[in-house]
Parts: C-alpha cells; structure tokens; sequence
C-alpha cells in the first residue's frame, strides 16, 4: 500500500469539522493538521474541535505558513469563508507551497463569476506551481448547476431550464440564519436586502455562468429577487423562534436572459421549518428542450453533509487533473470515494 | 470564425440518421461524409439516406478508407453496432487515420467489462494516434451509470445503490424488438434466452464496472436474469401484435455483488405499450448512502434521441481531451451543445 494522501483542513467550524470527521474514515487519506483563523482555536485537540470523539494527536493552529511547513500536505480542503476576496489569500498561500486546494467558498465554485482577474490570476498561480484548485458544494457546484447540465447533455436543442431547490434551515447556527433574515418583520427584511445583511443564497451568479459557458449560451442580463418568506404559524429552531407574521426565510430567485429572452430560472427558498406549512423539501430540474427532461428527488440533498462529501469525494479528480482552476463542470464527476483515491478511476487509465 | 469541425457519419441506419440530422443543425460542425456497411446503401443521397428533408450534395459510401480520404474528417460517430468485436474495426481504421472516434456501440461505453485486453490495446491506439476513443449512450453511458455516480458524488458513504429504467420500445424497430424477444410466447421467450436471440439490454456490464471503478468498488460477481412481461392486454406496434398470454418485453436485471454483498440492483424492463396496463415509464436512483439519495424521472428519457444528442454534445469534451480511450465517467460531462463547439467550455480554460 502507497503513502496515505496527506490532508490539511483549513477551517474548523460546522463545515471543516463535518469535512475533517469524513477524511478521518477514508482508507488512503491522512489527515495530518488544522488551521484555524480565529486565535482562540489555536491549540485546541483537533479531534476534540472537530467532534471527532477522539484525540487525534494533532493540535488547531492559527499560523497558516506554520502549519503547511509542518504538516507537508498534499491537499487542502478550504472551508472558511463564502466570498473570492477572501478566499483568495490562503489560497494562494497554499499554491504557492504546491498544495492542492479544494474550496467550498460559494464564490470559488466558479470565480469567474464574479471576478474574471482573480479567476485569471488563480489559474496563472496553480499552472505556475503544477497544483489543482477547485471550488465545489451542494449549490453552487451541484443541484442548480452540475446536475443541470449533466441532464441537458441528453438534448438535441434547449430553449429553457428551470431549476429548484427548497430546503430546511433548521439545523443550520446564527450566520446562516441571519443571512437569510429569518426571524425579522417583513419590513426590516426588506431594510436588510436594501443593506445588504440579508443576502440570501450565494452562488446564483456562479452557476448561470456555468451553465451557461457550458452550454456555450452567451447570458447577458441576471435579475435577482429577495422576498420574505412570512410564516403563518410559529417555528423554532434551538437558535430562532419565528412568530406567525415574522420572517422564515428568503424566497431568492434569479432569472437570466439571453438575447432578451429568459433562459435559466432558479428558485431557492430557504427556511426553517417549511413542512410545519405543508411544504416539502426537495430539488427538481425541468428542462424545456429536444427531448424534454423532468427530474426531481424528495426531500432535498441535505446541503451541510452533501457539501462536506462533495469537497472530499473530490480528491481523486483533484490528483488526476492537469495543473489548473477548475469548477465541477470541467473536472470528470466525482463519485463516492470508497476506497483508496488512487484506485477510484477508471480502468482504462 | 474559424473552419467547422467536420464530422464523419459512420452508420445510416435509424440511430446514424438521427445523429445526422442533428450534427446538421450546429453551428461550428459540418457533415462531410457518410459511410453504411450494407452495399445496397451506397450511393444513396444523404440527405434522402436520413430524412433531413433536403439533399445534402454527398453520397453514403461503403468503402471506409476511400471515405476516410475523401472528406478528411476530424471526428467520426459510430453507430453501426452493439457489440465491441464488431465495432473494433472501424474504430482502429479511424483512429489510424487520426480521427477522434465516438461510438454508440453499447460495449464500446466501457470496453473493459468485456474485454480489457481490447480496452488497452484501443487506449494505445488511441495514444498513439493522438486522439480520443469514447463510448457513449443513453444505457449504458447515462441513466444507469453516469447519473448514478454522479448522485453518489453527494455521499460520504453507501451501501447499496438501486436504479431502474422503465421504458417504452413501441418506436423500435424489428432488431430491437426481437432481441427483447416482444411477440413470442413465453415458452419461446425462455428459449431464446438459452438459445442467446433473447438478449435484453446490453449493457448492465459496463454500468456497473463503471461505477464500481468509479467508487473503488470491487465488483466480485454479476448476476443477470431475464424474464418475460406477459401482456394481459393486446399491444401492437407497426412491427408486431402481441395478444394477451404472449409477451410484451424483456424485464432485464442485474445484481453485483461485493463480500458477497448486493450492493448495486439495476432494473431495466422493457416493453411495448406499457401504459396500456398502467404502467409509467420513468428513470429512478435510489442510493442507499450517508446521505440517501433518491432521484426520478417520468416519462424516461426519451433513449434513441438522448443517444443521438449523447454522441454530438460529446464533440466540445473529446476535443478538448487528452487522447485515449475515455468513458462518460472520465471525461468532464457533456452539456448540451448550443454554439460552436470551442466556444462551450468553462472560461477558465
């Protein structure tokens, strides 16, 4: 047997820590540090920090130079932040010591998307150094736009794709929460999209831009929209308590045009406790096209888990790709990775 | 704009003509040959040979080297074939004239389940050649297998995988149908079968080394049975009648096995008519996993067309691919193809 992959987590809250517990039960991966960005982190147990059950041996630490120089990883799995701006400097960080890095920052799913520099600047950065960055998730990087245009590659012709994803918040802490505003009145929500503290889902714009390239449509126009969604009934989770008339969560949808005609519509709504209204969760994609194309699965691939999955599933693709910033869409898909990295490929290799 | 990539239609039969028609409707690609291996075909207008509705200046052919000379093609599409014996040939004649090869021969998806000698001796072809060999096909290349690993992608484990493709073969021709063994009694049915005319589907074989190898699974035993669907009710297609006690179709399954373990069921009965005993088409996954997945589909996609478009949509990624011998599961998937072929790819590139 090879040398296990070696495996830094950069990262330590809901989301490394569900990551890091996933490495741990993989054969062929070792997973030999942390870092963490708050101070008070540096030095806790690792297993204990990330619930592990266990002492691993293995200390957070706050200094990120300090712990590559340590840990000599072959892969980082980079689960900090959402947004490009601030992703980027552990990144290339990262790079620049020939570190693999897989993010699951939304805006890294396609950085393009908002930044086609800093997309040019990774890429130059990763060639440079002969590593492989990519961004991935459960959205963006899979339900609304993988799994979208993975279906149209059935069809002759598209004219329209319609795309949906309605999940449960519940299990999800403050920041996401506060994100989509729940809890608020109706009328401090609105206050708060104006603001911009309720931002609603991050990755629209990452994934029109996918599926769009993708499909080679040329996407001129995205409109965005923010609602509340207002509860009729109290729902509670151990961090909010929503009355009838406040605020559940945020109905966000995204419509994108192309020459002047709609093309790509996605619909998130995102809440707590949509089935105490009668609502299921659940993904679905519909397809307008040569042949027309239905899909849909309830309730919903659960976002937190399926994230953390995705970012570890993609380890083999990541060692096998050429040197470069990739998304999920030019990347070969990433199965389950059941068994050693190196021997879940295909055998014509 | 620069010179459209010319495409060598290799088979003019119902699947061959449907890919024509729509290689016809692309920008960035041109038609520029046709070669049918029945002798009685050749000479025959190509646009009268595939119904486009419109001569097209050129001639079926049935010498394929004097094809290959005349129209200089950079890829060729495949689709006179089921089996990988039969399909080699024309692959290795094309591949020794530098032309990318993509085949909808069922065995060709993944040419190592029958026979791995043939697999590497193709991928050196290949290599050697500088171009790209892919199999591709609504089942197997789809459903049953790309799908399948792709949902699994969202996992940090499974169990058991479940997928079943329930269709309607009224629109098929007298090959399809006889293989199914659609019309005979039951007794007849369970001969052929013995006998090899009753095939069923080709292709569980490849689904599952597929996502076996994908997985990191080792897949130690395939158990394959075929049963009849006796008709209760009288169906009837141009082709055949079929009265109630004979038999409407196939039902085809295919059971692996790890550590003497199930662990993925693939279920594909197929049928004439089956909506006349209430029976819905449909496409469904079930993944057994952390966290389970389920996903469905009705009607099923449409197989003849989604194969066609299968094959064309593939042009962008064999293009861009290192040359060798590829599946659906090791190559970036194939989005529908709506603009010039160079122009649908990530814009990271």
């Amino acid at each position: 047997m090879s040398e296990p992959i070696r495996i830094l987590l950069v990262g330590t809250g809901q989301m490394g820590s569900a990551i890091a517990r996933i490495v741990l039960e993989k054969p062929g991966l070792a997973l030999v540090g942390a870092f963490g960005r708050r101070r008070e982190r540096a030095g806790v147990e690792l297993g204990q920090a990330i619930g592990a059950g266990r002492d691993l041996g293995l200390h957070v630490r706050s200094d990120l130079d300090a712990t590559i120089a340590l840990t000599r990883p072959h892969v980082a799995i980079q689960a900090t932040c959402s947004r490009l701006a601030d992703a980027v400097p552990e990144i290339s960080a990262l790079v620049r010591h020939h570190i693999h890095v897989i993010s699951i920052a939304e805006e890294m799913a396609y950085p393009a998307a908002t930044s086609p520099h800093t997309a040019a600047v990774l890429r130059r950065l990763a060639v440079e150094h002969g590593v492989t960055i990519v961004g991935t998730g459960i959205n963006p990087g899979f339900v609304l736009d993988l799994l979208v245009i993975t279906l149209t590659g059935v069809c002759a012709d598209v004219r329209s794709i319609r795309a949906e994803r309605i999940n449960d918040l519940s299990p999800y802490g403050p920041s996401v929460l506060t994100s989509q505003g729940v809890g608020l009145t109706p009328t401090a929500f609105r206050a708060g999209v104006e603001r911009g503290t309720v931002v609603g889902h991050i990755g629209f714009q990452q994934s029109i831009r996918m599926i769009g390239d993708a499909l080679g449509w040329e996407i001129e126009r995205i409109d965005e929209n923010r609602d509340p969604i207002i509860s009729r009934v109290r729902r509670q989770t151990p961090i909010v308590t929503v009355e009838p008339g406040a605020v559940a969560g945020c109905l966000h949808t995204a419509v994108a045009y192309r020459a002047t005609k709609p093309v790509i519509t996605l619909v998130h709504p995102q809440q707590i406790h949509p089935q105490l209204e009668g609502i299921e969760t659940g993904d679905s994609i519909a397809i307008d096209g040569t042949p027309p194309v239905r899909l849909s699965g309830r309730p919903e691939i659960p976002g937190g888990l399926a994230t953390a999955a995705l970012a570890v599933n993609l380890i083999p693709r990541v060692l096998a790709a050429a040197p470069g910033l990739h998304s999920m869409v030019d990347l070969p898909v990433p199965g389950a990775m059941l068994s050693d990295p190196r021997r879940c490929v295909s055998t014509h290799r």
